[in-house]
């Protein structure tokens, strides 16, 4: 039977609620200080990856849509990640914060040393959205609902727990506190209009779900490799190959 | 074997000399003030398919980059056509020489009436971009080499024998002037730096090759459908269905 708009409102927060990765155990660590340098650096290696595929993200969806003003619309999703003349962007942001915690920004940027559960579950998301409809790519975005809660756990528990943190390396998350909320008010009201069966609100909230796992998968294949008892993947970033601004050759 | 740089752009050049669509007996009626009312009608129904179509192309492009530079570099092409805070795009000015040609722009901006052929052309060349490689789909851009001249000859015959034709509802084209260069410059350069090969070469002459077919293929459906002898297939624009402002519905 088709929800009311509240009632399917209510069971996509709910899904955050027992989905979301600010659950998962090393966001604990993360933002508590149990972390160690190597295990930061594993995370921002990690999730570099994630920051990176985003926009190609949001151009797959861009390239299905027919709308020009919904595409508009969609556009500045790209731009808060790739920058524009009067914004560095969030890539540029997240590298700021590689450097920060010893890391060779371009090191990083090269996406080398990324776990490969990392890039499947990540590849997976960008394959969702250019190939499942429009409303199950805008309802998997939705994780931005729960993102300003794990942001400012994250900007407080850094700066309280970690010699790196300062405004400068954190500022990618004080950007996305500014930013997820526009694009989170317009994602949520498009999938409350546009779910208005109960099969597309099936649909929406499977695709929600789906996204959870891609949040989650990431932080599970990174303890299993950085975490005691750790095993890190052939391949994959090795702490002792030297901690600090490792060269990308 | 590998032609050298400048061997290898000026086969790239004849392409255009030889298969652009400026050589298409429509636009000698086109710019000629040959096309009567409708004929020029249809032309803009038919056109704005692909003018709509194309930022879903550079988004579908965006959507496999890793590079984010690269990724900002192709951005300005789609913010070209749907628009800025303070340009408002390449779709809005066709809209306009719509409204000026006596088209409901709501009409057009539906898509209904499109010529079955020129969608199948059209998004052809999307999934052309969405499927093969990234040099690929740089080389399919390069028609923009030849589109200056087109533009040039469009605007002048247009205000010459069109009443419909001023400044406004030929800001599309003025304004393509402009922005088209700026596009093939980064394009061409891209295109010789990475077709290193003799392979990537023929691959990237090829590309052009199918662009130049998806221009060249619309322009003959359009004259099969409504240039003497005239057959519009099923469900396509009907100039007899109304001529000024026809609704949408």
């Amino acid at each position: 039977m088709t929800q009311t708009r509240s009632e399917f409102e209510a069971r996509l927060r709910q899904i955050g609620a027992e989905r979301y990765h600010d659950l998962h155990p090393f966001h604990d660590m993360l933002h508590g200080g149990a972390c160690n340098a190597d295990q930061v650096r594993a995370w921002v290696i990690n999730r570099y990856y994630y920051q990176h595929s985003i926009p190609m993200k949001d151009a797959a969806f861009m390239s299905r849509v027919e709308d020009p003003a919904l595409r508009r619309q969609w556009r500045s999703r790209i731009e808060d990640h790739d920058g524009t003349d009067t914004n560095e962007g969030g890539i540029r942001r997240w590298l700021r914060l590689a450097e920060a915690v010893g890391l060779d920004p371009d090191y990083v940027a090269s996406c080398r040393g990324v776990l490969p559960a990392t890039r499947f579950a990540v590849d997976a998301y960008v394959r969702f959205v250019r190939e499942k409809t429009l409303l199950e790519a805008v309802a998997a975005s939705l994780t931005e609902l729960f993102a300003p809660k794990i942001h400012a756990n994250r900007i407080e528990g850094l700066l309280k727990n970690y010699d790196f943190a300062d405004d400068s390396s954190l500022s990618y998350f004080k950007n996305r506190l500014k930013e997820a909320p526009k694009d989170v008010a317009f994602g949520l009201a498009w999938v409350l209009d546009n779910a208005d069966t109960a099969e597309k609100q099936d649909a929406a909230a499977a695709a929600l779900i789906f996204k959870t796992d891609v949040l989650w998968s990431q932080l599970d294949a990174l303890s299993a490799a950085y975490v005691t008892p750790a095993r890190i993947p052939p391949g994959a970033w090795q702490p002792d190959q030297g901690l600090l601004l490792q060269k990308a050759s």
